[in-house]
């Protein structure tokens, strides 16, 4: 920044004396910028909100309070799904939820949390920073006037909560699930109805009878959500969400408005972050699939290869709706496709083949 | 930070005049400090050198220079393996390379790279953020004076480069095969002769025959290495290395004397570098593996589950023995069994569950 810069951001007026030039050392002053976050999480949310709340007090201490966080969780604000419309109008600086929350505005955004039969974590992690993810990101972002980062990763999804056990394709006619994104097409075609619910109103739901099945995380996340009161059979792996990518979204004015720095800052801090609301989870995940079991006679079990295929199928189909929208949209899936088939080679020769094999060698389950 | 602290880092005269009261926004000047830092890699390497360059510039742009880093790749100021002295000495900050290069000083450091049937990326990452491995890596470190972070991991590792094919475990007695850290010990138990090589001296040896064989990382790193031109079978998955973190060393009183800013914005670029080199790796990896086949007649080989079983037994004794170092030793590497069990069964039900159903479904070979 030069001083003329430095002078003006620091709204000095005819009695302000800084003697900059006197400074051994380098001097940074700047205006603080208010940055409102409003989230699709509630507040103190294992593995979510927890995750959002720590970027926004992360942000502050970077930048020593030049960016002046203030976090709304959801419905502090607005509520959860107006959190996109809350920031692309500029009412907010920035929105931390989860991208596919927004197909209906545009399919693609679905590819930006998680497709079914699509990206791991590491995959996805791949694709964002070095495969031209992040690249089809901005491209889409940009036409509602937003600037999205990754900013936390809850790995492969459980495949939900059941009241049944689900043996074939056929026990998931006329369940009522709630399963969003194009999980949720999945499973439409395969004939359930799939409800879009946000974190908070799942259990009312559950309970009361008006959704039979849900789908949320994995046992970290859904511990805390009592779902085994009203379906005990907790399926996996999900094929819904195999690496749910959360996101921060923020004004693209706002951003562009933020020095350099401050812009670097933000997107290492939602790197830390991102790669850090993983490993929480897989810290976490095994531990409290033991206390789902034991504290309360949760029933873990495995889809079979025959409702895989199944699923399959379907994925193939939803898949291919989604690319018909338009241009970006064939652009982005098709990116995403290819990055399933080359990056997911590699990954199936080294950390799936080697883990394969010390799983054996050591007698750890799968 | 309280303005007399704000004077005394400045390092104002009587004659400085800062009219901080009158700023509008927050002021922060602080004095510079340098951070030499002495890396293990080659200028340059992709894959390692590369991270270590963009790390060291991060961290000059993120503190605004208030941090002046200067980068000496390995032998521009010491040879590789005098970078652990070089820190621990004060002679220079900070390090960047891998840890178990450091295991004839204590067993311990071993566990902070890889070890034999331990840890992927993603296990690594869970048990160092939130599995209770950062705490033991500090303990370990503080013996030598030294604060130690995470700031990139190269994934499983190839099984290595042979000149002939593996077919049992008899054909790795007599073989001179570069490969450190307890990859070599176990390499030792089943009759191979491990040799201890930085990277930029394995070509050499390799070709003269003074070696036989030797392991490096992956496609992408390997193919620049050529080691193609003296061994043409390469073998996957590597046992000695799931997840070989890469850590950055410093000085311990040095780290001690930076504001707890910086140590915050070093921490946050540590590990927005170590996601980095990891979805560089395996963005890069499928296509360089391809590139090896089609351009230099590279033959890929799995290892078979006999000779897997035998490196497992001889990985079984190389832990035992590490562990009955001392104490500390014994605690590290409990941590890490107790990890690979812990998160290694949640990953066995989620991303390697999900990754097995989803590419036998899709037809991605593994």
């Amino acid at each position: 920044m030069d001083r003329r810069s430095f002078i003006k951001k620091a709204g000095l007026g005819a009695g302000g004396v800084v003697a900059a030039s006197t400074l051994a050392a380098p001097a940074i002053a700047q205006s603080t910028t208010d940055m409102v976050i409003v989230s699709t999480w509630p507040r103190d949310f294992p593995g979510l909100g927890i995750p959002a709340q720590r970027l926004a007090a992360r942000i502050g201490e970077l930048t020593e309070g030049r960016i002046n966080v203030q976090y709304f969780a959801a419905g502090e604000r607005v509520g959860a799904f107006d959190s996109f419309d809350e920031v692309a109008s500029g009412n907010a600086q920035a929105y931390i939820g989860a991208d596919y929350y927004w197909k209906g505005k545009h399919p693609g955004w679905a590819a930006f949390t998680a497709i079914p039969f699509g990206l791991t974590y590491t995959e996805m992690d791949a694709w964002i920073k070095f495969g031209g993810g992040q690249q089809l990101w901005d491209e889409l972002a940009g036409e509602f006037g937003l600037k999205n980062l990754a900013m936390g990763n809850t790995g492969v999804q459980m495949g939900g909560w059941f009241n049944k056990e689900i043996e074939s394709a056929d026990d998931l006619k006329g369940l009522k699930m709630r399963i969003p994104g194009q999980g949720g097409d999945v499973m439409s075609k395969l004939g359930a109805s799939p409800v879009s619910l946000p974190g908070g109103q799942i259990y009312e739901n559950l309970v009361s009878g008006a959704i039979d099945a849900t789908e949320w995380v994995g046992p970290f996340n859904d511990y805390f959500m009592k779902f085994y009161e009203a379906a005990k059979y907790y399926y996996f792996p999900g094929m819904h969400e195999p690496g749910a990518q959360l996101a921060m979204g923020m004004n693209a004015s706002w951003w562009g408005s933020l020095s350099k720095t401050d812009q670097e800052i933000i997107k290492a801090a939602c790197a830390e972050e991102n790669a850090a609301t993983m490993a929480e989870t897989n810290a976490n995940n095994g531990v409290y699939l033991q206390k789902l079991i034991t504290e309360h006679g949760v029933e873990l079990r495995e889809f079979s290869d025959e409702v895989y295929d199944a699923f399959g199928e379907a994925a193939a189909e939803v898949l291919e709706e989604a690319m018909d929208h338009s241009p970006l949209s064939k652009k982005i899936f098709q990116s995403v496709v290819d990055a399933r088939q080359d990056i997911g080679s590699w990954m199936a020769i080294s950390d799936i083949a080697y883990s394969n094999k010390r799983n054996r060698v050591l007698g750890i389950p799968s």
